[in-house]
């Protein structure tokens, strides 16, 4: 269909990039931002990688405690900084905003500096693994919910979002019910390092709990088993809300087929669910079996769009001058539910919050 | 899961960026290529928008006989020259490769200058209106193989690349069925302009036809009606191979519910099938219905990762020093096959090749 | 859900087994008809077993070739008289209806006898396999769509059915895609027998696609391939209607997947399609694809519920004084359409009708 | 299919009803079986109808305390015998075995006259709400589970008990969940008399765990919301088994798309699950979405073929002289489980077994 018509008409009739962002490959922002990412490690390169299909981010400086990759992240992006101490990136005075993606014993020190220098901050979850430290900070910033975002970037997931904005076709809701289950098990060294599985791997799930249920908890009991490490890595969370709605969360380091993630809310007026993304969309009908591909492989692959859709809702938040829509707050009520359900796992009883 | 590792350790042990490309959002070939786009219409912008998420493509000039357009499309991407005449492109020695994405009309003339300037040729499909001139220019230049690679973009779509790779699983196949419909009719200009249906949009499934089949038409027949608009929008097209396979291929212009892509290939010992794509992994569950979303709404989104896969083809090509994987044989033979519909809906009988 | 309720009220509440054929294991009509069953093969078989679930239908006699086969059935169902000589069945003054189940080869002739006896009518399909002879047979009984209806039993089938009831929601229908493929090819001696894939195979499609149309053909097109016997096994018919709808069927004597029955229409308002039943609801989640149950596999199963809804449809027909659903008239169309496609395949070109 | 075979070939070929029980509709029995049914309200009507598809059982006599309930299907089901006081049934000492329909009060002395009376026995859960009384039952009896079964019909399911058959192909299970939902709520007198939704409704969920797991419970837990009546109707159960597994059950007296009933088992090798069965196979693709049928409207629809397969077991084990596969033990263990939920939820407590 691109024969016969004077490539303007074709232009302006089929692919309005000067109007509307239609373009799912390149991204347009109205606002030009100079940014710096700190960290490099696997999230710290899934944020450059989405930050550069931004035409009007102009990514200024990185930095890593790796000398090698610092040098070689900014070779292969063309970005004119890189730094070993990420404190360089603070003196720039022409940087706007800051992306933390360091290990997450740094977060905190380095959001506070980020504060501090007059940046906004995105700064990936956990925030900190200690909810009084959270707790804290917030208390010292009271506009922190305009100045830092945190990386609850499911919330931002196309299919998650969508829910989100049609809840009300369900009437009330009554269930909530949410499954995250991670492709294989972590080394024994990343799990001791991780702060366990509530905290490590549910606190994506705890939040999509509070982001739907649109309340907050009041009863937590967690019950689970060890299977792969001799940490627990599978596990069965159940929260009642304020609000009256009752929730379960799902959890388990492995399932073989890929990375499981469903949501699913009961309503007074029917149900919504969010399915499972296939690699591939063909079926192989064979004499025994309808085969179809396995799930997307991880959260790289799954969520890649979220990544895409985060930067943007940064952006437009301070646009617009508004809060942005993941905050230190929900960081904090994220962290104490972990911390609850862990306390109920070791206790076996239920958490009254 | 990205708290507790060195960033340095974490990064290679997830995101191996120097050995394979995992990233799907940014994209790395060994190559340094210098390009050029001819044609900054709609499908010219799309070819654009993926050539920049290559990091080793370098875009060093655009043309378009529109003078604003050529000169947004520069600023918009960056790119150092552009120009209304396009002949000014191939004065530049220092350009390897073009991008003919012109009306079709203008593809074989620019397919013949490029050549005679020595450019490797990626060029829109169809190559020209009549086979009779794509023969001549298969005919001049013996090589052409090795040098003009034609855009059936669909061979690349990761779907229909997969069934190719695993026909074997269903033993010798015997039926072939495409199904291929627009999500809505094209005005009545474009209609006149296009050459209509076989010509038009049939010539992708035609070639599909064929790329599956992995034979030549012995037999065509095509059946027709017209329901939106005065030329035959609604068509069935059966072809019989020469390796015994029949295929049916259904064309409609209008699908209200978005871009119908589907392929099934029944074999002695099995069937694959590519289903559609759908816009989200919503299910609303209502009193009366179980409701999901439509289809992606046109090639743009359901091909988008055809485009990436189609330009990585063409450098693989040019590296190994191999025939291209769409040729202007395919070209010629998909055209001629369109004709053939064309004379059997005229001509109510069957035609022989 | 049983406790606590008086039996009655409890009964009269969710079972108003009076008012309304809710029980789907035991059928009621108003209607106490007598009936006897001519050809205990395996079709006759499943059509006894349906009648068997009507209470009100009383089987008062059966008849077969072979008097072991009769007898056993006879003990089997408690049925008073068997015989051997179908045409002492035709003596009993008080038997309302007959059920033809015998070879194809004996339909016409115990047709003009029980109607000559005054019987109403089912005949399995085909009616004969000459058209003219069938056409004569309309000629000698002019009222005979209220005393014959032929078994084209998936016009009956619930999903079938309900596909009919709703068309209008398309709109327009521009496109029919019917597909139909056995399991297994059958026996070389049964294919000799069966007067070629169009009038054993094709025909209970080309009746579907004249159910679905409403409308007759203009033009007939097959192509076929011989996979797995000496005859065609394996083809695509398309059909061009009067009312300008285009229909394609295809036909494979081999499905290894099992038995493949799908329907599709699309109208310009949208889509209605008949996805297949699998023999279950279970999907297996392995490490290598995501694996689901084959089809249910063959017509007895598949098509079960069109049994007892044919003869439903039946027994309304004759309480209501109406036509039948589906003729001599029908039996007609589309044995003339079967040979049609024969003739379009052996002499490769488009018949017009 | 059905020409040119003569009929008795065809049929010992396609149709073993001698050998095989293939035919779905009609059900064989080796064994002759006369039996009685006590209770004759909704449940009651269920079994006689499923009971009726048997060549080889007799159903000699029914009871009701309602006359007109007792006549009417007498004279319905062709039944010699109907009586308004149950323990008549008992005195017919040509009845082999009894089927106890009867609303819950009475199910624990008709048990056990029916046991003096030395009938086998089949009877509806729950056996009794008190599962002291249960226990003391088991205690008098010693041999109870060769004479009386319980009708926990879903693990006769075929999806269910295909699960159960190839629970070894996900290795060892971590995680089971169950979702069991009605369509609408019951009403209030219904609820009142229920026994709760834990009793009522959950029991049948709390055997599939057991029955899925093959474990006891270590641990309870139920949290729940009132949202339709002014009872729990609403909840969430959460279990730990004695072998590590832990389970969830949610529950809803209300779903609106239908009868809600699903199952999987995360295992360390993948994932079993049994989806929803809908109404019909058709799928309706609008501008705005596509929309396929609902859920099967209940568990008479939905759990059909379970009746039908829970009474082939009954013959089984009679004729093997083994243990029925669902005891008066395992109505015991249930209902402690129904009890520990009803603590858990009242003393919001985990509940240790």
């Amino acid at each position: 269909m691109n024969a016969g018509l004077k490539p303007g008409q074709e232009h302006f009739r089929f692919f309005p990039l000067h109007k509307k962002d239609t373009n799912k490959t390149i991204h347009t922002v109205d606002t030009i931002l100079k940014i710096a990412v700190i960290g490099l490690g696997r999230i710290g390169q899934i944020h450059l990688a989405a930050l550069k299909t931004f035409k009007n981010i102009k990514i200024t400086a990185v930095s890593d405690i790796s000398p090698e990759l610092a040098k070689w992240t900014a070779a292969e992006y063309q970005i004119p900084h890189f730094y070993t101490n990420y404190q360089d990136i603070f003196q720039q005075k022409d940087i706007d905003a800051v992306w933390i993606c360091s290990p997450t014993s740094y977060h905190l020190a380095q959001v506070k500096e980020a504060l501090d220098s007059n940046k906004y901050i995105f700064c990936e979850k956990p925030l900190d693994k200690d909810s009084n430290n959270i707790q804290s900070l917030i208390d010292i910033y009271p506009d922190l919910n305009h100045r830092l975002m945190v990386g609850f970037n499911r919330r931002f997931d196309p299919d998650f979002a969508a829910v989100k904005a049609s809840l009300k076709k369900i009437g009330k809701p009554t269930i909530i019910k949410i499954t995250s289950r991670d492709p294989f098990p972590p080394t024994a060294e990343y799990t001791r390092a991780s702060g366990g599985i509530y905290n490590d791997m549910s606190i994506h799930d705890l939040d999509m709990a509070r982001f739907i249920s649109e309340s907050e908890a009041e009863q937590v009991i967690a019950v689970g088993s060890k299977n792969y490490t001799d940490d627990t890595d599978t596990t069965l969370i159940t929260i009642k809300f304020k609000n009256g709605i009752i929730c379960n969360i799902d959890n388990s380091r492995k399932a073989s087929y890929g990375y499981d993630q469903r949501l699913e809310i009961l309503g007074d007026k029917g149900m919504i669910s969010v399915e499972n993304k296939k690699i591939n969309h063909l079926t192989f009908y064979s004499e025994n079996s309808l085969e179809s591909s396995v799930l997307e492989p991880f959260f790289l692959e799954r969520y890649k769009d979220s990544y895409i859709e985060e930067i943007k809702a940064f952006i437009t938040s301070i646009q617009e001058k508004k809060e942005f829509p993941s905050t230190g707050e929900d960081a904090l009520k994220a962290s104490i539910l972990a911390d609850a359900c862990e306390k109920s796992l070791e206790q076996k009883k239920i958490i009254f919050l």
